[in-house]
């Protein structure tokens, strides 16, 4: 283990942050804000904690292997959390530590679930940054720092696949810099044309800035208590159209840029997310059509509630909470599979479910023919048996996880609708649950021990288990 | 295909029912009940449907090859279900066949799950026939038809792994037909032996043998109205250990037998049984302990409903559903979790959870030392490739059918907690789930639809999910 190294990158996060809370606090200045102080002190501590551990840890050797990116990656998260956390607590808007540092988990991790009871009464500048924290939780903070930052270390795609999303990772092009440069001009150029969109819509630019952070990294975190209920017909197809683009893999937005229309036409994981889509879309139309005056209602209601969860961004206009019991199942499905690989989405993700379905489907094959040879096939290439055993164990390593944190929360006095739908949401990144975490409710109820327990389940969810399961090993740690 | 083949076996077994039925067949004539000629109807209905069966289909070729030992299994399930639920109908009893043929299906997968409201007004005979239903179902019809019948298929080996649970089925000794004939003779045995010890707490006998019947099935299905809440503390902890005994694999009794006792008590399936069941009837019985008079009360309570869950019974002694949340969830995942492969319990069984276990953390390591070959263990042998991968299969598969199913009843205007655990309650053979179709309650409320669903949840459960699914495919059914 190159400890160093370790500590070297959290210091390069903890400067980076402090940078990046530079933004809200010209929100503060610009609005005249008392949380400018906030602001101040928290940027100077991460600052301080950023240089020391940079100076004074420089390492020797800058490769960085496995085990080093799982310890980084998780190492990141908990201490980004914890600064991001700052503000809220010192500007004593958020009183409770807990509280704080649930909901900038939950803004990092682009959850959405929040603690709030009355997020109208919150300051513009802490309003910005809770959703910022979205954006730079979307794409990634490392993979922000191996963007932008010189003498990124040898081999630092083990960083990359530690904190993106998906099976399997690849580079775009060889070198893990340039990837995560590509990605990050793609992600910003598509948050800049969605606040146009937006404010051509005659949004505000500041609601549309927060809109466009919290549909961009598919947090969902508003600034109004209806979320997006408010707006016009105009900005809620808007924001619908645009979540369903950020949970598309971010690496068929690059194809689209070579020109390679035809590979990404033909992309498994994207005919299957966008018939996902469709599908739920058309049940749930139905299925609600009664409670609305018209269909293009009842279609836009469906539209965007199934974009904002299959996405898990958790954005909502109305209660959908009060939808009969199949549109709820259906949504409660949709949080399970998630947005794409590759893309701001959390949740399983589309192509672990697609692979899941052609490996059980080869299977079910062999039994009829046990002497039989066959492979099951991807976008015209067999899938490799790492990536099958990976999924699978992934797949249980999810559902284990996901039963030891269901019991987790039972201490509390909720039903099990509540806590079941509680931790699929945070789990999975979306946000809101059902009933007593509905849309409309938040999740100020639960004890601080749950807190932290759905905290670290969203920490858990956005970096897809693995790192932060491992870097609970002592064998991670072990000296080389 | 070998079409003759599997018919035949349909008729062979639809001559064991008719044969089984005569057993209540008698119970009505001691009773003198009014269900005799409901009895007879279904006995010579289902005497020349087998006998004309295997006289005009009789194969030329007996060999039964995994095709033919799934569609035989999944056939005659179905047969059987049909034929069981005749008597409910023809007697008036339950006047809706959809009725009838749910609690038959309940009935033989030793689910237990019930539509009958006043289960007390039932006649003796049809309550006999019913629980007698969880006794065949437990071990198995085709197992029971392969002990005893002549002239048995070679290679029926293939229907036994077909019907019997576990992801894998080993003979005990090298004939199929032996290896049935023991299993039966262990399953008769101990069947006996709680018949007397119930006896002697004084339990009438009727009652002894129903009871026993739903034990040693794992089924549930009572005669009173308060299933085993009425009777002594005494029957309580018998019926509680027997379900135990039950939940265990029936390898193990045999094992016992040839005096291999440290070979038994080295099994780890055995070992992780027990220690589930000893850590959740310990964190259970703190978390209701307030509820009752005193620590053995509470004690009782806990191991009896432990007992119950993880076996996949069903029975209960007090309404669990108004426990704590905690409570509530370690039963939950109890059902899913269910007893041991090789028994006559449902759920997932709890080799299968311990090979997942045991991959994931070989997975884990793996990560760590991408470079490194290591291999999961169990019971000191190496686990197979190939069981590997059948288990990750088998829980994808699962997962995904408990969704399908779970959307398709969610029709109905229960809320999720009912309909989420009426799924895992048929899916998993337990039977009682909670809110609506808790232990107090009834399946009765649900439509046709729903239950013909949850009827076929119950099959997919008892038969292991496969046959079921593979008896769907036309690949299964082409000609050679």
């Amino acid at each position: 283990m190159n400890y160093r190294m370790v500590f070297y990158t959290v210091g390069r996060v903890a400067i980076a942050i402090a940078a990046l809370l530079l933004l809200p606090l010209a929100v503060s200045v610009y609005f005249r804000e008392e949380t400018f102080f906030s602001f101040v002190y928290t940027i100077v501590f991460s600052a301080v904690l950023g240089l020391a551990l940079t100076f004074f840890l420089k390492p020797k050797r800058t490769t960085i292997g496995a085990r080093e990116g799982f310890a980084i990656v998780a190492l990141v998260w908990i201490v980004m959390s914890i600064i991001g956390a700052l503000p809220f607590y010192i500007s004593r808007e958020i009183p409770d530590f807990i509280d704080a540092f649930f909901e900038t988990v939950s803004g990092f991790t682009t959850t959405g679930a929040s603690i709030l009871t009355n997020v109208e009464a919150m300051s513009k500048s802490l309003l910005f940054w809770r959703s910022f924290t979205h954006w730079i939780g979307g794409m990634g903070v490392l993979v922000f720092v191996v963007a932008l930052l010189p003498n990124v270390a040898d081999r630092s795609i083990h960083i990359l696949r530690a904190e993106m999303p998906g099976p399997t990772v690849g580079k775009l092009v060889p070198r893990a810099k340039t990837t995560a440069r590509i990605l990050y001009v793609i992600y910003i150029v598509l948050t800049i044309i969605e606040i146009l969109f937006l404010l051509a819509g005659n949004m505000p630019l500041f609601d549309s800035a927060i809109t466009a952070f919290g549909t961009a990294g598919t947090g969902g975190f508003g600034i109004k208590a209806d979320s997006i209920g408010g707006y016009s017909n105009y900005i809620q197809w808007v924001v619908a159209v645009f979540m369903l683009i950020f949970g598309m893999n971010f690496n068929l937005f690059y194809l689209i840029l070579l020109r390679k229309i035809r590979s990404v036409l033909k992309n498994t994981e994207l005919i299957s997310y966008f018939a996902i889509v469709i599908i739920s879309i058309g049940v749930i139309t139905s299925n609600i059509l009664s409670l609305y005056d018209n269909f293009a209602d009842a279609l836009r209601e469906s539209a965007f509630h199934v974009s904002s969860i299959i996405t898990t961004t958790g954005f909502a206009i109305s209660d959908f909470n009060a939808w009969p019991n199949l549109s709820k199942a259906i949504l409660l499905v949709l949080m399970f599979i998630g947005g794409s690989a590759g893309s701001t989405a959390g949740g399983l993700k589309v192509s672990r479910v697609v692979i899941l379905f052609k490996t059980l489907k080869n299977e079910l094959k062999k039994m009829l023919r046990p002497r039989s040879v066959s492979v099951p096939k991807m976008d015209g290439r067999e899938i490799e048996k790492e990536t099958v055993s990976g999924v699978s164990s992934y797949f249980a390593l999810y559902m284990l996880l996901f039963v030891v944190m269901f019991i987790l929360i039972s201490f509390e006095p909720f039903g099990m609708e509540t806590n079941f739908s509680a931790v699929a949401a945070c789990f999975n990144n979306v946000g809101p649950g059902f009933a007593a975490v509905g849309p409309t409710a938040s999740y100020a109820a639960y004890t601080a021990f749950s807190k932290i327990i759905l905290s670290f389940s969203m920490l858990l969810g956005r970096l897809e288990i693995i790192p932060l399961v491992l870097a609970f090993s002592p064998r991670t740690w072990r000296r080389d």
